[in-house]
């Protein structure tokens, strides 16, 4: 059985075939219709998510199957202290594939290690969110027509955002692709994905400001400067407003540059940038809703069949000092880690350094 | 593309094409079964409504339809921030068609104005709820076997009651319709809904009693004296009890008089009236799904056509000053403004005075 | 028409019955993947609880319908103060079947009293969750063979715990099945529950020891000690590690002893026991699903045919002193009671004495 867990758990050529198979939906979208009649998704969503939550639904109907799930994990048994993996290896009786959502790091990991299905990580608290890179992915290749050879700006905070560590982490392993990372001090890239960078001999550049290098990016990437990362809130109040994209940036930019968002927005692109042809982030909502129906054709096909995937070496014992890692609340978990290509050792779960 | 904002958006004519494609329905309901098959209705409540939202998924699941959504703004990306018309936007990606229901007044409005799909109004706070209306209707002329001709009492809260206000319009432009207007003073139609009566040259009585005309009546409309409504509780509760229906008052009123209720009730008709033939206010829910299933017949088809309907010239500037507007709280709205008949400047969204 | 309200309401024939089409459905499935095409279920869950709901609609999406409903009341039209029988009398004008959980005792009663179509009561507080206690009996009929010839251990919270309740009154009405009674003292079984034991000469042990009678059991029942039913939280925690089931407690048990838990659990099964072939509790909810779905095809069977099932004779009066039952909260409610086999009142709602 396949899960999806994290970007990195997809090859290259799996990316490739996936792109592939989404184009093909758009094209002969009845050619799908029907595919996964008599399957359910079950949409298990901790914590509240409508546009993702919608997307995997719609993709499931899409498919020709059914959905049942829940929207907050406020109305799931979690209140009454059931364990993620109680609550997977149950509803894994009830549907064929589970698309989760928690606000603890790894919690999709301790889902998987048990369920009879597969589990699809829709977003685990500031650890991974694979299905956004998804569709950030396919709207590059349909927009740009490559996945290669592109300059790619990341605006906006970088640091708590993990669409943009992920995006880094997929889009690195294209040939010639280059960064410039477009924030605050406050929130800019840490260290490790700087590392990530500078291990795979990619090309960046740092920068506090969104006009610099707007003439040299094929695409930039918005991010909302999120009011939930912050403890202080006055902080908040001073960045919010200092990347906000206008029409009167954009006029240095390429005419064929992609703007990206993985929405919500709230303020930092106007909205009279929506008409501007280059804003794909509507687009982008579309096209991440076809890798999802992609997605679930993959793992529902490779239930039955030996997988490929990256595997790691697992050992036992460390305690994860992640204070958001599931570890430190799930019952009767059993601590997990693995060695980095760097020789670190890392959490099972939520990759943490212990 | 067609929107379903205000029931003034539909012509006395389509009501009529309307309520017979409803009467079809429910003669030859296997006619209908498969008439939505692969398309997605969207329930977007960002306010809770049970009864019209599991309306509207019965309509859609009785035409072979889907539906996706959710039950409550607090799960929702707005609590996010996010606007309601780029919800809108995301959500026209997933689904064929939108039902909205929202807290603020001019919401489906500003929604319909960025939707790729049509939108139908839901409810938006105090200002319209054009499907209750269908329903009314629909109840009417199945009981009644006629809209003309009418003799129609509104009880209970006629000053806040947007359901009755939109009745009161839907019903003016039918023949020898004339209304009995029960209310506590404090509560009673507001000038501007007399007005609107006067124009359209339609008779009127105005009581505080309950029993006085109640034998010249043929449609009884009672309503809830909403507690959400209230600013002063206590004035509240001295008044809830005032306009209670029981089968004592029934003694004196036609043996084919239609008691209607948009529900829920609480307690201002008692439960014993239920048994009574006249007590049609359970077979109204039933009318509300048929003409939900009518609307979104019409509504669909509609989706590539040239469509009639009422349109408006609008005008850019001027605030609104409704507290309860949309364009109080949607970031990067253009306020709007049309000339009503009486030369009067109104709000595009919630058609406020300006 | 049938409901189904109360376990009792089934005779042993029947509850053969479904456990038969119950082994039907799992043996063909695909026999019964359009049986219920057209139809839909309502799941009016007016508190959450995520397993039993999703349980039901993949039931229902399994038989071919369709599913509409809510998660939590907070989002119904019930905090707008309508009654639970005004909920399903419109409900049942949208739905085919409707499953009901409600926190008051004897709500799924009132609602059957007015509802247009079947109502399965899926849980009325404290009082009555039949649908759990036909998935115990489906897991025990499939893991042991046999529903007679038994010993049965019921361990942990035996005061409130309704679905222990529920499973005694099921069983004493098969040959041979004895009874291990495990709690603190402060969680025995109620004294009325002992008198349902004696008057159907059940044997039956008390003990506070998990240990001492392992080695007679065919059946261990493990349930969870509720935090809600506790006021004094200080007892909650003394108490709530008390009986817990672990590997080394299972030493001395039968080689094929069926290890069941209604669930969700907290700690009181240790995770290492998961692995084990006598733990049978998650294929219990497995086998929840499918008696759901023999349940639903029962009840939908019945709606146009006279049914069998246990009636009562109901007086009118006498107020129920029960301050969780319906009675209490629902406005315009008839009291009624009937009396018992041993000429005791009972409130016609809760089964409360009065």
């Amino acid at each position: 059985m396949r899960h999806l867990l994290d970007i990195a758990d997809l090859s290259v050529g799996e990316i490739g075939e996936m792109t592939e198979t989404a184009e093909d939906i758009i094209k002969n979208p009845e050619k799908y219709m029907g595919i996964c009649k008599g399957k359910k998704l079950a949409t298990l969503f901790f914590e509240p998510s409508t546009r993702t939550r919608l997307s995997f639904e719609a993709a499931m109907i899409d498919l020709g199957g059914q959905v049942i799930g829940f929207e907050s994990g406020t109305n799931s048994s979690a209140s009454k202290g059931e364990s993620v993996r109680d609550t997977a290896r149950v509803v894994g009786n009830y549907a064929d594939i589970i698309a989760m959502r928690h606000p603890s790091e790894g919690a999709a990991f301790a889902a998987a290690e048990v369920s009879p299905v597969p589990i699809i990580n829709a977003g685990d608290g500031g650890h991974c969110h694979p299905t956004q890179t998804l569709a950030d992915i396919l709207t590059i290749k349909r927009e740009a027509g490559r996945l290669d050879n592109l300059t790619i700006g990341l605006c906006g905070d970088l640091k708590y955002g993990r669409t943009v560590h992920s995006l880094i982490e997929a889009m690195i392993r294209y040939k010639n692709v280059s960064f410039v990372l477009i924030s605050p001090e406050e929130l800019a890239l840490p260290d490790y994905m700087l590392d990530v960078l500078d291990e795979n001999g990619a090309e960046y550049k740092i920068t506090e400001s969104l006009d610099r290098f707007m003439p040299n990016l094929d695409v930039l990437y918005m991010t909302r400067i999120q009011k939930e990362r912050f403890d202080d809130l006055t902080e908040y109040e001073r960045l919010k407003d200092s990347y906000v994209l206008t029409n009167e940036k954009l006029i240095c930019a390429k005419k064929n540059m992609i703007i990206l968002h993985p929405l919500p927005r709230v303020n930092e692109i106007s909205p009279e940038v929506d008409s501007d042809p280059r804003a794909a982030y509507f687009r982008q909502t579309y096209n991440g809703k076809i890798m999802r129906m992609a997605l679930i054709i993959k793992l529902l096909d490779c239930k039955n069949v030996k997988c490929g995937g990256v595997s790691k070496k697992y050992y036992l014992g460390y305690k994860c000092k992640n204070k958001k890692c599931i570890t430190q609340t799930e019952y009767g978990l059993t601590e997990k880690n693995y060695i980095d290509k760097n020789g670190l050792r890392r959490c099972a779960y939520c990759d943490s350094l212990i």
